[in-house]
């Protein structure tokens, strides 16, 4: 039985969605940011780096999004989240969560996590004021150069498309207006008429 | 044939070093970060990101090096570069790799290209000076609860191993003593003795 660690609102989302997608036997649990439980003497013995996702396995512990999302598709092949059979389509599928994990992911966290990286209170300001900008910028990307329609890889769903719209999520509060993104809007919107979606948001929102 | 966009000393060492260990049939370009060519608009057609590593393929163009290490491992499979036969395995390799690009090589990129994230020289200052910080602290957990050894992922190598050698080579310009990682720096003098490496260091000098 797989497990997912997750927090509301973060990147865990794409995995969450794609258990649901694949059809895969798991349970979650809910962390607290607030109480810095991803910090927690417990939850550091599970995953060194506290952050969330961590998928726990039969065989051992899985972190990092991209990762997690291969592995799932590749374990339920029958739910088709990725072109297994093919490994140049299959390598498209990793760069394009590569980029949205090494550099759109990143865009967003100097918002309110520049302490990673910085330790003076103006550079905070300064990489928050920031954001709005690198987030533009790379959905601009998206839009023009990666996402084919009506999915990210075309005509298929794949494992991709929880994952950028998780991210689209953060655009609103990240201060970019999602209708100068036509084709991502569009995208979110058919993400939420699929059941997977809304009974994760249903059960994260709980 | 495969085609290789590289510039010495960043990141696309490690698929370069991949395709040689592959016995992959390659041809290799560099470019010079000192013009610019990066964003000239003749490489922004191949790669819209302007970024190395870019791999031409005969099907198209893959970018991101976690997605170009696990082509070239999935497309010569002779060259056992990963477990392709064990999806749980292949997303260690994969959750490995994406660790360095996303957390490893961000830290990294900090000290120099600040202006992705911000606006002032006070912030890049600040940036810089935590950079020897951010990599000890994820080269400490390398060290500690993720490098095998003698290679990333035990006795096999894998292309988890170039991609650690080249940000290794990232520490003594971040400030981080290699010699307080015993682990870490007997895996760098071990890559240093594989043929591959020393050919395409060769090849980079030249
Ligand atoms: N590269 C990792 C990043 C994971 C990550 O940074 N997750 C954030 C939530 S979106 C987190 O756990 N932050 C907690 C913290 O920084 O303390 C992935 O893609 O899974
Ligand atoms: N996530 C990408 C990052 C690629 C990247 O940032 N490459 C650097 C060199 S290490 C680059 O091309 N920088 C040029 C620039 O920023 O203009 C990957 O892992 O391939």
């Amino acid at each position: 039985m797989l497990k997912l660690y997750y927090v509301p609102g973060t990147c865990a989302l794409a995995s969450h969605i794609a258990l649901v997608e694949a059809g895969a036997p798991h349970t979650v649990e809910r962390l607290d940011f607030k109480t810095n439980q991803q910090n927690s003497p417990e939850y550091l013995k599970i995953n060194p780096k506290g952050r969330v996702p961590t998928l726990v396995t039969d065989r051992g512990v899985l972190t990092e999004t991209p990762s997690i999302l291969a592995y799932i598709a590749q374990t339920f092949p029958q739910a088709k989240l990725a072109p297994l059979d093919d490994a140049f389509e299959f390598a498209r599928v990793q760069a394009f969560n590569s980029y949205l994990c090494s550099t759109v992911h990143v865009n967003h966290a100097h918002k309110g996590r520049g302490y990673r990286w910085a330790t003076q209170e103006t550079s905070f300001a300064d990489m928050k004021a920031m954001v709005s900008k690198t987030m533009a910028a790379s959905f601009g990307l998206i839009e023009r150069d990666m996402l084919k329609g009506p999915w990210v890889m075309g005509d298929s769903y794949t494992v991709c498309d929880p994952y950028l719209y998780t991210l689209t999520l953060w655009l609103d509060g990240d201060g970019v207006d999602i209708a100068t993104l036509p084709k991502v809007k569009a995208h979110r919107a058919a993400m939420e008429q699929r059941p997977a979606v809304q009974k994760v948001l249903a059960e994260q929102k709980a």
